[in-house]
């Protein structure tokens, strides 16, 4: 049998989801769902430009669409915020849907929605339904890597993660969240006011710290701009030197002998994109990955991937850590 | 509840076992089982020289342990054939014991011995038991870690990995086992007889096929001597330039257009020591440790901290792959 599918959220990710999805023997989508009137009413295949889908209607509501189909698992790729993605989800989740989600947040959600992580919980065990965050950044370099290493660890002291992204090579929408192009003192005003910077970043480090059983202190977080040492001109921005060019985004905490930090710059034209990971303790680790692993078709990857270890896995809002190895499926 | 644990194997890597569990707040040690005459009936404490495990008894026969001790886990390091490893484990897996083993052919035991395995899993569903096997080489750098990397993958056409290990640092009987002062030709002969290599390699390959559903050609393997081409002085030997001071074994095998290829050089004075890991496909990922995961002690980490995640696996003969995301317990 295999399994349905039905994507919630189709931007420029969920129908890159679609797309991946649609090559997999094992999935079978049944349908999409987007609060966008230009796409509601309209076929997978009108919207996401994938043959033989034209019988996949997406739906405006989560309602709508269960009183014609059923799915076994639902891909949401339709927001950043904890408690907003539960809110979503929850019709489908009490008929004891699966989803896998690129939300950022979800993938520690008591960090920011404890109440609604709890509550969330319940009403999946009850109705043997499972919900879980991935996806790249977060949800592999900068937290799923660095716990696997800890896998072979005597001890563990701290944790070190090093991100370097060359906006450059990524998407409009990338270059645009880093700023490109902002005065200085704007970026960081919009930070401040929560409207700029790398979603999810703190529960990268919330997601090590519980995994490892470590209590740390709060976490804190600095964004920094940027700044252009040249005239940078992208395929979709002009950069003139002194304005931002992206982001230098810092979390860590510590505590109890333990400490976490993870540094993450993404800007335009940077030299040298890699991701590391420092595990210091007994033995350390010094893993390296030149170039990095690149973000936005990586996560699409990650999501469509974990749909059958989210099958298997206990009912209950899920992590990362607590789900079999990730692999390619 | 503490978890009670039994060592079954007081050898070097056991012993170290011992030790490791001795130190975590969540273990209780009540027993060991060894078939040496010099350790039978002594306790913990003697052979291990860890304090406070005097009434731990180190048995020489599992029944007897099970007549007078019942543990919830079981640390196995007492050989590398999968086959027997599960006949020294058979009674305790009837009584639904957990086994976390650092037996090499137990990553993936339907290699080798695929009748014993198919019974071995019938048994310990039927009494609740669950066996796995882990390390580090097997168990980690060369397996685990690839297929890790593989869940951001949308495709993977094939997989290389690379460990370099320098046999110099290393303790007596890892320099022995490379061969270390050996004639060459004598190092061959020993090799085709299965009495010389790195044991558990083509399981780890065979783990990765299997995690991905690859279905490949039959594995080759071959290891050659490493040939001084100095006079080379360790702490256990001396090796005149001409002689064998180490191994290049390399597991191979493809179909179905994927291909995995693992290629393991230890030897005396290596230099550049590092695991490596390169996945082609979209993305391609290059992953590197330089120094690499340093085998013993990181493979007695393995084994305990696989402990609370064989406690909630299900029942059967478990793999890495199946098991939670490795991690630090």
């Amino acid at each position: 049998m295999k399994t349905k599918i039905v994507q919630f959220g189709l931007g420029p990710i969920g129908v890159d989801c679609v797309k991946l999805a649609a090559t997999k023997p094992w999935a079978e989508i049944v349908g999409g769902v987007d609060i966008d009137p230009d796409k509601a009413g309209k076929s997978l295949t009108e919207v996401a430009g994938v043959p033989d889908l034209d019988a996949c209607r997406i739906y405006s509501d989560v309602n709508e669409l269960l009183s014609e189909v059923r799915p076994d698992v639902v891909l949401h790729t339709a927001g950043s915020r904890a408690a907003e993605s539960f809110a979503q989800l929850t019709p489908l989740l009490k008929q004891g849907v699966r989803v896998v989600s690129s939300c950022e947040e979800l993938l520690f959600p008591a960090l920011r929605a404890p109440q609604e992580t709890e509550a969330t919980d319940a009403l999946c065990r009850e109705a043997g339904a499972a919900v879980l965050g991935t996806g790249v950044n977060p949800g592999f370099v900068l937290d799923v890597l660095p716990i696997c290493l800890t896998g072979v660890a005597r001890s563990v002291a701290s944790i070190y993660g090093e991100r370097v992204v060359n906006a450059s090579t990524r998407r409009m929408p990338l270059q645009r969240k880093v700023g490109s192009g902002m005065e200085p003192d704007q970026f960081r005003a919009l930070f401040r006011e929560g409207k700029a910077g790398h979603a999810g970043f703190q529960e990268s480090l919330a997601l090590i710290a519980h995994a490892l059983g470590w209590t740390l202190g709060p976490i804190t977080e600095t964004c920094e701009p940027v700044i252009a040492d040249h005239d940078i001109q992208t395929d979709y921005f002009k950069v003139a030197k002194g304005l931002t060019c992206g982001l230098h985004q810092i979390v860590e905490a510590e505590g109890e002998g333990h400490a976490i930090k993870l540094d993450l710059k993404m800007y335009l034209d940077a030299q040298d994109p890699h991701d590391a990971v420092h595990i210091e303790g007994e033995p350390s680790i010094k893993l390296r990955i030149d170039k990095g692993v690149a973000g936005d078709g990586a996560t699409v990857a990650a999501v469509i991937n974990a749909v059958p270890r989210i099958l298997k896995a206990p009912a209950g809002v899920r992590l990362m850590s607590e789900l079999a190895l990730p692999c390619w499926a």
